[in-house]
């Protein structure tokens, strides 16, 4: 449930942020904004940055604190950086993303996302059931908050897509217009004749010795074998031994 | 090989983009930046959006072409939105992210993204091997480009991790031999001097007019470029060329 799954900005800074933000959620089909008390907003930058997305800002729901942000929610995780010794599971993006799918299907999640300079704090992270580390490099894992958002919308898109198999055969019969193209792939008899031609071509400039061409042969064959050649591709082909052996004589 | 994964960014009209993703590189622990012809480079706008990630922009290798930044690649891959009825494989992020790995072990390997407005070119698209899908919301595909490398340098973190847990090692080595095989494959270099010295053959056989080879070259580009040509196969095809022209004299 795509309106179940709400993404949570916490005193955002910037406003581009905010925007660039938004822009991530609505290209991974999520448009559940929540803003806590986000320090400039509505903004011009916020609407700048978000691009075609001005629809997410404008249905962003902007409250004061966290608790408001999160009152319906039965699951709160928030993203961090990995810590020690904390008392929350720690899941990376992937694992986070299974728990949410299912847990959206029955109630409102949340995933929180801090300020610019520090991230959640303990007041905040008290209000999460489990915490999320995007494994970044241990030398410097400053994500932007915009993102992280995105990385985290990524996911959840990706398990949409594997989740509704239904909708993923739909969105890739969509795209299967392929087979127009497909239709217009050489037959075999096609293939043969353009080898066949290719041979007597070879021969025709001295390329190869008539009475021993097998070896040559194969792996030219093997060459044009890997890819599937189009019937217009092999028209192109034999027009240029045609125009070579043309020449040669 | 880390060192062997390059980001490549093309005309990139917003220096804070340029900013943005080396930031983003530098959170997943990638570091290899090329920008062909940024509109604005160096920038305090990208300075002050790559955050403590300068070192990257530093380091950044800044070329006037596509051509220059993948010369010794021999495998270059392209985001862009998913096209209907194009002959290149197209492969989400995760899938493309295990290809990358697997040959970034023995050579440089290249990503591509286009500018902010259009993406990637006819022309540029021409360069690449096959193409990366992010699954965006098909109602709104729109995302930044410093998304776009923050998601392809999380996957790559990821993949990294994974490997590093020895799972990954032990799928390697069983699979090693290719090993061998993929340092065959030509480097994009190689490539280029193979389809000009075809564009040369066919204007001594008198198969294009040597005033107008865009079309049909670019046809016989894509066509190559699907197959990944080895060492071997480049000069096979280099030497049926020469023996054409030969004749054709």
């Amino acid at each position: 449930m795509k309106k179940n799954i709400r993404i949570v900005l916490i005193n955002t800074s910037h406003p581009g942020n905010i925007g660039s933000a938004a822009r991530a959620m609505k290209t991974m089909a999520l448009d559940n904004l929540y803003l806590v008390s986000p320090q400039k907003f509505p903004d011009d930058q916020a609407v700048a940055m978000a691009s075609g997305a001005g629809d997410i800002l404008d249905n962003a729901v902007v409250v004061d604190t966290v608790e408001e942000a999160i009152a319906d929610c039965a699951l709160v995780m928030g993203t961090s950086a990995r810590m020690r010794r904390v008392r929350w599971p720690q899941l990376e993006p992937r694992e986070a993303v299974e728990q949410i799918m299912e847990e959206s299907v029955s109630h409102p999640v949340a995933i929180l996302f801090g300020t610019e300079r520090i991230g959640l704090t303990n007041e905040e992270l008290d209000c999460c059931h489990t915490l999320i580390n995007v494994p970044t490099n241990p030398e410097y894992g400053s994500l932007n908050v915009a993102s992280a958002v995105q990385i985290m919308s990524y996911e959840l898109r990706l398990a949409e897509l594997s989740e509704d198999e239904g909708a993923r055969k739909a969105l890739l019969s969509s795209a299967a217009p392929n087979e127009k193209e497909d239709s217009d792939f050489a037959t075999s008899d096609e293939f043969e004749g353009m080898i066949a031609h290719a041979e007597k071509m070879m021969v025709d400039v001295d390329f190869i010795d008539p009475n021993h061409p097998e070896k040559l042969l194969r792996q030219i064959r093997s060459m044009f074998n890997r890819i599937r050649l189009t019937k217009r591709e092999i028209n192109i082909l034999r027009g240029i031994y045609a125009a070579a052996q043309k020449k040669a004589k």
